[in-house]
C-alpha cells in the first residue's frame, strides 16, 4: 500500500499552482468534474474501454482531458502519467470497487481521503466492530439460522450493487432461500425509510460544527431506487410472486432526493461525530466525503446497515446544491467541496492532512 | 387566550425597526430562520433542553440568539424576555403541538397567523364541519362499525405523528383490531396517491390570485415519508405480515419534492380559496402559511384528510425555492414567505391584520 | 395535414421579430411560457372553457394574452387570429390528445416539431415499429393469451392517461378479466425502476453531442406518479384486493424529480440517438423535445415501453433546471430550451428544420 508517508513525498514534487483533480469517468464523475472545475482546477478523466461520448452533451461536468485505458486494473499503470500532471485522484464507490481494494491501495497517485479506511470498510466484521464500537446502533446478526424468529436479511458475502441479498421470514424460509455454497451472514431486517446522509469531515476547515479534530458537516440526503425490489408490489406480494419463481432483487439503479424530519438532525451529527472520531482511534481517520445508510424505524431511531467512506452516487441529485448544502452557501455539492477542501489544503499547505 | 387586541397592543410597544423573528429550534426552524435573514431580521431560536449544536454546520439557518428553556411548558414564562426584544412568534407544527394548544394560545407574544385557528383544528369534528361546510371534500365517516363494507382506516383520538391509526378491510378486521379503551373515529380509507399543498394566503399583498380579502398562494407540495409503512411491501403483503404480528405505522421521518399535474391546478386553488373563505366566516380568518392534505383519486378528485394552519415541515425539500415559487420569484421558501409577509405588514401598517 | 412547406410559407409571412409562442393553458403550460420569457417572447395561452385563475399566482408563468376556445376542437378555427400573430404553437401532450391529433395534423399555424410523428407515435403498431427497428429494446408481445405463461400488461387500444391496462399472471387470470369487446395488445410485465428521460434533438445547435443530423440533449429524468397502483400496496396485496373487486389503476397525478446511475448515461444516449436516426429515416425526423419511458431491469438493461415525441408534464419539477441540464446551463427548462431553439432558428434563418 501506498503509505501517507509516500503520498506526502509524491505531493512534495507536485507544482502546487497545477494541480489537477482526476477519476474515473462513471458513478459521480459529472459532478465531480463539476466541483472541480468551479472551485478552478483544471480535470482529469479516467476512461475505461474508450472515451465516454456523453461528456459531449455536458459541457460543465467534462473533463479537461481524457486518460483511457483497457481495463480498471490498468489504472494503476498510468499512475506516473497522472503524477506528471500534478494529479490527485478522487476514488469514488465505482472506482474502488471496479479496480478491486487491493489494487486501489498501490495506486503509487496522491488520493483524496484516507486509503487506510479500505481495510474496515470491505471486510464486513470490520466494518461491524467499526461502527458498534463507536456507538452506531447496526442491525443486529443472528449467528445460528435456527434462531431465526424474525424477518432476516440473508447477505452473501461479496455481495455487491444491490445483488446477493435474500429476506427470510423464518428458518423455513432460510432452509428453501439458502445456497450454502457461499458464505453469507444473517442480519435482523429492519422495519422503516432509509436515508442515505451525504457527510463531510474536515480536518482542516476552521468554521461551523466543531469537533476536536475538524468541522462536520452534512450537505445532502438520497434514498436509493432499487430494481426490482420497489416497483414489484405492483405485481403482486412477495409471497405470492415467490410461487411463481419471481425474487426480489437490490440493484441500484438511481436516486431521489429527501429531506429529513428536523427534529433527527442532532442524531445525525452525533452518528457522524462517533463514527468520524472512531476511525482517527482505530485507523488514523475518516475525511472527505462519507455516507451513512441509514433506516429510520417507527420508534424514530437510526439503524445504519453501511458505511460508504467516499462520495456516493446519491449526492448526484444535488449537483447545484441541496436543501441542507444551501444553508451552507449557494451551489454546494459534495463535488464542489471536495474541490474546496484539496484547494484550502493547498492554501493552508495542509494538503497531508486530507491526502494519502 | 390572548386576544387580537392585546396582541395589537404589544405590537404597539414594538420597535418596528427591530423586530426579530423567534420560532422553536425544530421542524422547520432552519427554514424559518433562513428565510427571516434574507428578509433582514435578525433571529431568536427558542431551544427545548440546551442550545443546539447542529445549526453550527448551516451558519445560514442559525438563530442569532437563543433562549433555552427546559420544557416546551417553559416558554410560555419567557414572554416578556421574547417582548422587550421585539420578537413575533412564528409557529410551525411541533412547536404547537409539544407546547400544546392550550399553551400556545396563552402565549403573550405576538404570534404570526391566526390563534383562533387552533380550537378548530384541534378537534376532529370542527376541522370537519369547517372543511366540508367549505365544500372541501373528505373521507367519509362511518358511524356504527357494523357498518364498515368498505377498507376503512380507524384513526384513535389525539393520534399524533403518525401513530394511532390502523386499516380495517371489513368488520372482523375492526373487531380483531379495535382497542376500545380508546376513543376513534373510522373513516372511509381513500385510493391513490398524496400531495401535501404548501399554501399561503395574504391579506395585505395586493398583487396576484384575487380574492375577496387578499392574494392566495400555493408555494410548493411534497410527500411525506412514513415509517414503516412506506417500505413494508419489501417484506411482504399486509395479510402475511399480520399473522406475525407486524402492523403498519404512519410516523413521518421526511419528505419528498413532488409536482402534481398541471390540469388539477384551478382545483388546487378553488379549494384554497374555500377554505379561506369559511375561516373568515368562523372564526376570523386563516392567514398565513397553511397546507391541505390531500389524496388525488383515480379520477383526480381531491380528497383532503387534514388541514395544518400554518407552516408545515413539508417545505423544507424547499429551501432555495420550488418549481411553484420558481414562477413567482427566485429563490423563495415558505419561510422566507412569511418572513416577507411581517415586513410588509411593517411597511404598510398592517401588521394587526396578520398578527394575534 | 398541413405540409412542411405550407408551414414554411405560413412563416415567410411572419414578423420575425414579433414572434409569439402559444400553447394551450394545461399540462406544461406555466413552464412553456416561463421559458419563453425568459428567452424574451411573448406568449399566448390557448384557454378551453375559460380563461384560468391560477396563473395570477404565478406571474412568470403567465401568458401575455389568452384566445379563448369553448371545447379543444374549436382550436382549429382560431389559426387565422394565431397567424396574424406571428404565433408559434408548443404542442405538449394534452393539447395532441384533446384536440385529437387528426385535428392537430390540419392546425394552419406553425408548429413546433414534426408533426409527420403523429402518425407513428399514435398507433401502437407503428410505434413499435419505429423503436424496434432502431434497435431500442421494447417489452415482448404475446400474440395468443393461450401463450402466457409470464406476467403481462394487458392494454385496451385507445388507453389514454394510464387507464384501461390490467395484469396478468397467467391465461386464468386474463380470462378473468379481459373485455374481448374492446381491441387489446398483450405484452410482457417487465419488473424494474422506471425512468422517463427528456431527450432534445436539435438540427441546427452546433455543439454539444454530436449525431449526423445534429445535436443530442438529456435534460431531465422523472418518474410518474399514479394513482392508484402506487400507494395501493398499504391497504393489502394485489391478490387480496383483487378479492374485494378492488383493481389496479395507472392514472397520472403528478411527477418526481429523479437522477439515473451515471453509467447508464451512455446506454441512455445511444438510445435516443437511435430513436432520432430512424425518425429521419422513416419520416423526415423527430427534432424538438421527445421522451423515452423506461424500466431498467436489474440487470440493467432499458426497456421502453412508450415514446413522447414532445414536451411532457414529467419536466415541470425541473422548471429552474435539473442535475443535468444544470451541467449545460444554469436554470435551463425544457421549456426554456424549446424557446432558445425557436430563437436560435429565427437568428439561423432555420426554423424550416425545426417547425411544420
Amino acid at each position: 500500500m501506498v503509505t501517507n508517508q509516500q503520498a506526502a513525498e509524491m505531493l512534495a514534487d507536485y507544482d502546487k499552482d497545477d494541480i489537477k483533480i482526476a477519476t474515473v469517468c462513471s458513478h459521480s464523475s459529472l459532478q465531480i468534474f463539476d466541483g472541480a472545475r468551479k472551485e478552478g482546477f483544471d480535470t482529469i478523466g479516467i476512461a475505461v474501454g474508450e472515451r465516454p461520448k456523453f461528456y459531449d452533451a455536458y459541457p460543465k461536468g467534462k473533463p479537461d482531458e481524457f486518460i483511457v485505458v483497457d481495463e480498471y486494473e490498468d489504472i494503476i499503470d498510468k499512475a506516473g502519467e497522472m503524477r506528471d500532471k500534478n494529479a490527485i485522484v478522487v476514488p469514488h464507490g465505482s472506482f474502488v470497487e471496479y479496480m478491486g481494494s487491493d489494487k486501489f491501495k498501490d495506486l503509487e497517485v496522491p488520493t483524496f481521503g484516507n486509503r487506510n479506511v479500505l481495510d474496515w470498510e470491505s471486510n464486513r466484521n470490520k466494518e461491524r466492530e467499526w461502527l458498534t464500537s463507536a456507538g452506531v446502533e447496526m442491525p443486529g446478526i443472528i449467528e445460528d439460522p435456527e434462531d431465526i424468529d424474525q424477518p432476516v436479511l440473508v447477505k452473501y458475502h461479496g455481495a455487491k450493487g444491490g445483488r446477493g441479498f435474500f429476506i427470510a421470514k423464518n428458518y423455513t424460509d432460510f432452509k428453501l432461500g439458502i445456497d450454502r455454497d457461499q458464505e453469507y451472514h444473517i442480519q435482523e431486517y429492519i422495519m422503516g425509510t432509509r436515508y442515505y446522509m451525504h457527510y463531510f469531515f474536515s480536518p482542516i476547515k476552521q468554521e461551523g460544527y466543531q469537533m476536536d479534530r475538524g468541522v462536520l458537516e452534512m450537505l445532502s440526503i438520497d434514498r436509493r431506487d432499487e430494481s426490482n425490489i420497489d416497483e414489484m408490489y405492483k405485481l403482486g406480494s412477495q409471497e405470492e410472486l415467490r410461487k411463481m419463481m419471481i425474487f426480489p432483487s437490490f440493484v441500484v439503479t438511481g436516486n431521489v432526493p429527501v429531506v429529513l424530519r428536523e427534529s433527527l438532525l442532532p442524531k445525525v451529527f452525533e452518528m457522524g461525530e462517533k463514527v468520524v472520531d472512531r476511525a482517527y482511534e482505530l485507523f488514523g481517520g475518516l475525511y472527505g466525503s462519507f455516507c451513512l445508510e441509514t433506516i429510520v424505524t417507527e420508534d424514530l431511531d437510526f439503524k445504519v446497515f453501511e458505511i460508504s467512506s467516499r462520495i456516493v452516487a446519491g449526492t448526484n441529485p444535488f449537483i447545484s446544491g441541496s436543501p441542507y448544502s444551501e444553508l451552507m452557501e449557494e451551489n454546494l455539492s459534495t463535488g464542489r467541496r471536495i474541490a474546496r477542501e484539496i484547494k484550502l489544503g493547498i492554501e493552508r499547505d495542509e494538503l497531508d492532512k486530507i491526502i494519502t
